[in-house]
């Protein structure tokens, strides 16, 4: 059987071989995605993102476990960054999610990839859809930090998670303003620190100020309780379940999915243009030698970055 | 005079207004850049990042007071991370370097871009030329978070400062891996906080573990102590010139120089190819309307992403 039928029917192993193949950019890759495509497009995404140390993969783990309650099959994709210089994912499959190992319903993959062109959100897209083709009810994109890339790769999402967390210094507070917009929910994780409701109060305060969120949705805030009381915790992520749910009736109720559907398409058309146009030149300007002339003549000021890139447009580009 | 001999002469105002036409991508910035550069390539950039909340602006203020002891004329750009959908910089220029804003050795600006295709760090290379043209001694970059878009940033600049501060939490500790490869100095902030002692030892261990840094240059770790106590950070602040002072004369007698030179130089021709020929042929895409019909086709599965990605650079690219 081919790996794209194999795929469908959920084969965890042929399903782990080519997200590894798109993180390794194998060249394979490619066409078995576009006959993916076909298969894709059913699951609901659910973003979430914050600063590191605010409890994203806990948070994750949890909602696992909750939605596995509800029969939902599920997929994690836990983006991990990646030096550019070692070229190796860092954090590997979340420990933490291991004990969800064992259920078949689960897949979770980390995902790393090297080279700063934008690759890292052109890979998530395309593993996305490979958990998409699996048939996965759910796919959770679990983000390592914040910052224009994540919102790159948050961007895949249908609905969006910021966790936050209390006594992480202002700097931080005033970088939550950033990702303001892009939350859909929030979640207060370790709700039981002081700090925790002062921080509630100033997320709301946030968002009453903020004029595009006071129409139609505003994002409800969840506080979750200390992970060790387990009730309570468990009681705050069925909370988290039904605010997801209910935007997810709102995106659909009010035409705000198509937009969201219509978005994503346009950053993967994005992220595949950089791969097919600017990669290939990259690639060639080194393989040729070019690369290392233009350096030499912009080095001692012959030239400049700018000019030579016109020229090479000029070039390049019909 | 025009814009590029005022700059030359340190024209504050043309400067500014150069540096804000960077930001707001206006045409006519693009040929006073390139009149420009036969006057960059003398200073010396130092790029400073860190988590959030780890202090940074705290120490570039430090910074700039110890330099302007030694007579040193310096540049600080704050890149400021910004919102897709709002498009405006949060942080501004920060508050705490205010206190140098009538020394007219001292140029202070933030920068903020929009888009997603990468103009950050096209913008962050536009920026350091129009300072290093004013002629300042010493430029100081400092980005707002770590990640693989600040590390993008980073790489134009000769030396690159990492800041880390005692407890953050253990998610932040694995993320210093990956920002280890990138680190010339450590500055461990706030060092007279329980654990900076054992943070210290941990940073020590991750050296003696990295292959790459045994040779040659090992990156110092300067403890920088409470603010509060200005002798002793004072003294710190000292250590770390002299830290800085010694990784320029190893990257100059090292030949490495040449090498960061030549990288920096790279980064730039990357980012301005993706300006003249990604972001031209996105801008007519969605101008013609084809964009719309494209996600069309895509979202009903009739095409997808990539094959839609293919055709285009078949059609554009000679």
């Amino acid at each position: 059987m081919e790996t794209v039928k194999k795929i469908c029917t959920g084969d965890v192993r042929c399903a782990s071989r080519l997200i590894r193949d798109i993180e390794d950019k194998i060249p394979s890759a490619k066409s078995q995605i576009k006959k993916l495509y076909p298969h894709t497009g059913k699951s609901f995404i659910i973003g979430i993102t914050g600063s590191p140390g605010a409890g994203k993969s806990t948070l994750t783990d949890a909602l696992i476990t909750e939605l596995r309650k509800r029969n939902k099959t599920i997929g994690v994709l836990a983006v991990d960054p990646t030096s550019p210089f070692s070229g190796g994912a860092i954090l590997g499959d979340r420990i933490r999610m291991l004990r969800h190992a064992e259920d078949p319903a689960v897949f979770v993959r980390s995902l790393a990839t090297r080279g700063a062109l934008g690759g890292l959100s052109h890979a998530v897209g395309e593993a996305i859809h490979v958990m998409e083709a699996m048939g996965k009810n759910i796919i959770i994109v679990e983000t390592v930090g914040i910052g224009q890339q994540e919102i790159d790769i948050i961007n895949h999402a249908h609905s969006v998670i910021v966790v936050l967390v209390p006594g992480m210094g202002d700097e931080v507070q005033t970088m939550k303003a950033g990702i303001m917009e892009i939350a859909d929910v929030f979640v207060i994780n370790k709700a039981d620190r002081a700090g925790a409701k002062q921080l509630q109060t100033e997320v709301m305060s946030m968002l009453n100020s903020a004029p595009a969120l006071t129409d139609e949705w505003r994002p409800p805030i969840v506080m979750a309780g200390n992970v060790y009381d387990k009730k309570a915790f468990a009681a705050s992520m069925e909370e988290l379940v039904q605010k997801l749910e209910n935007h997810y009736l709102y995106l659909k109720g009010s035409g705000r999915m198509a937009e969201r559907i219509n978005r994503k398409i346009i950053v993967e058309i994005k992220d595949a243009l950089r791969a097919n146009i600017l990669e290939p030149i990259m690639h060639h300007l080194e393989e040729s030698g070019e690369l290392t002339n233009l350096v030499k003549k912009i080095k001692s000021r012959k030239s400049d970055p700018y000019s030579a890139a016109e020229e090479i447009a000029r070039r390049k580009v019909k």
